[in-house]
């Protein structure tokens, strides 16, 4: 996504299972909005991004592990930004500047072994550093990284994901997405991928997949007709694996599941960002449908023990058509299908984890994929 | 669903597509809440039900066809109801009553081709009176009835839908939708519906499907472990319609969407109600999370052409477990779930209508079901 740069930082190992993620705005910021739809949220400068309050750009978002501890990441960030002149402007002193720094936490808490090892200023810090050292656009590491490493979907190691596409019109929708539910990513019956059901994961494990219906049947209109042609290009149904297979990485999970501690929080965290010049209102919209991809991989969601959090960020370089009204539609459609194939890309990204605080069997390792 | 009464009235012909329908609590009210998520919504009453504010209790939430314009079905409601002394209190006199209604269209102006013709407070009246002479728990009539008389998903007949289901707790869980959506309800790469893919619609046609993952994968407590049973009894996958079936299915839609006027908006409404006890916040809840099982079904969904609203309904005969503060979660599963069923429920409940507005196949007649 181009402007956008995002980086990582944690460790996996001595402990600890966690780390930070930071999607860094182009100087100047980015119009940013939030949609906080899970039960039990950890957020940081959320009400700052109400349509209705101040500020109207974010230098940067942080994802991050630690639970509510987690937060002070962005602590790390503000600093980098304030170092940098980065913020809102508060005095005639250019220096003087208060970096808005939206941040929401997954929890992770105790899956490396140690309840206390998480993510602080410093992790923040280093998180921001490595994003600032890459290039506008540059292809986002995926799958234990940052705030992904400790992410857990069921009992199933979750990870980082991302997705984009093009619109038709040009314009760009991306997704990243930090899964770590409470519900499951995988549907019971068959061992496929909720996500997979709507035609995500193509191009699995890459991170970078093409896309859920990849902008078609979103963009003919109001009608929005059923006989559209969608993702004709995409396999007609997803194969379930071997019943066999199926039935064995039941067991494994059932065996995690029994020797793990059930998590009491969880979170699905997202970033949705577009170069469509969104206002506020419109990126709270888009936030808000956004949630809709997360239904569609992971099932339940937004339970009281998740914290499913969805951030937009418009970088603005491309108008949405004015005299159409309904011009953001296909904006929206694209953002919940980004979610979609985010999550399954993190779910099939990730790798098996065996720690002192659990065993997190990977989908890959599970059904040999 | 114990206590509760489901009424319809509308008309079809002569120029008529639409409809009202009502639902009725016992005397003395259930406990109702709402949440909006489309971006085009039309509702009455819906302020009155934020959790901060002073009435817990509405004694019937309304459903209507004639977009803007029908929410004067309320009004026949609100009479009915004061007539009988049943409402929020406002004086000595226990005749001085001021009914809550809380009600919310769709979209359907025109589609039986007089644009004029649409649900008022005689509608309203007449809906509430069929509720009323109904047995507490009966069956309720889906299809072409009320509310859904004019509904249509993408370019495909909608209608109203009902499903329930009983958790391992007792509690029962039930919804009715009026599906009518800008997006589409029909998988365009298979013709499947998409809520079938998570196992909705094993009931087909009835209307009271046995729920998808019928309460299965909610109840293991907080892991919600994806090796859980979830709805192991259904099928495993369902099948796609054969090729040259959805072929023609589409050639009819796409002939179908030349003739008719693409409708400028749609909206789907449902009403989730459960014998637990819950809060008017708890409730509020259940609302939001219940839309993600309108994401499940209908792909895009929430647009700015979608009105789309959840109400909640709580009648309050069970505890909830309240040593455990997670027990809503099964109650939000099975609502998002039932929401599903119910969608598909109206779908496969359709027939296909062609009036001077516009021609409306059906899913049935289209894939010879």
């Amino acid at each position: 996504m181009a402007g956008l740069r995002v980086g990582h930082a944690g460790r996996a190992g001595g402990g600890w299972l966690s780390g930070t993620t930071v999607v860094l705005a182009p100087e100047g910021g980015a119009v940013a909005a939030v949609d906080v739809r899970g039960g039990g949220p950890g957020t940081r400068e959320t009400d700052a991004l109400d349509p209705r309050n101040l500020v109207q750009r974010v230098e940067a978002v942080v994802l991050t592990g630690g639970s509510a501890y987690g937060l002070d990441a962005a602590g790390g960030v503000m600093a980098w930004l304030e170092e940098r002149g980065r913020g809102v402007r508060v005095g005639p002193d250019p220096a003087h500047v208060v970096p808005v720094v939206p941040a929401a936490c997954v929890f992770d808490l105790g899956r490396g072994g140690d309840f206390g090892a998480r993510p602080d200023a410093a992790t923040g810090r280093a998180a921001v550093a490595d994003a600032a050292a890459r290039e506008s656009g540059h292809a986002v590491d995926v799958g234990a990284v940052g705030a992904g490493i400790g992410a857990v979907v069921g009992q199933v190691k979750g990870g980082v994901g991302t997705a984009s596409t093009v619109l038709g019109s040009g314009i760009t929708v991306a997704a990243l997405a930090v899964a770590n539910a409470a519900g499951s990513g995988i549907d019971p019956r068959t061992g496929v991928l909720y996500g997979q059901l709507f035609g995500a994961g193509a191009g699995a494990g890459t991170g970078a997949g093409t896309g859920v219906g990849a902008g078609a049947d979103a963009g003919d209109g109001p009608a929005g007709a059923a006989g559209s042609a969608g993702a004709a290009g995409s396999a007609a149904l997803v194969t379930p694996p071997p019943p066999e297979v199926h039935a064995a990485a039941l067991r494994r999970l059932a065996e995690a599941a029994a020797r793990n501690v059930a998590p009491p929080l969880n979170t699905t965290l997202a970033v949705v960002a577009t170069d469509a010049a969104l206002t506020k209102a419109q990126a709270q919209k888009l936030a808000g449908t956004s949630h809709d991809g997360l239904a569609r991989a992971v099932r339940p969601v937004h339970l009281l023990n998740d914290g499913d959090t969805v951030f937009a960020l418009s970088t603005g370089t491309r108008s949405l058509a004015e005299t159409d009204p309904l011009a953001l539609n296909e904006v929206l459609a694209a953002g919940a299908d980004m979610v979609t194939e985010a999550i399954v890309g993190a779910l099939l990204a990730a790798d098996s984890v065996e720690t002192p605080g659990g065993t997190f069997p990977s989908y890959r390792d599970l059904y040999q994929q």
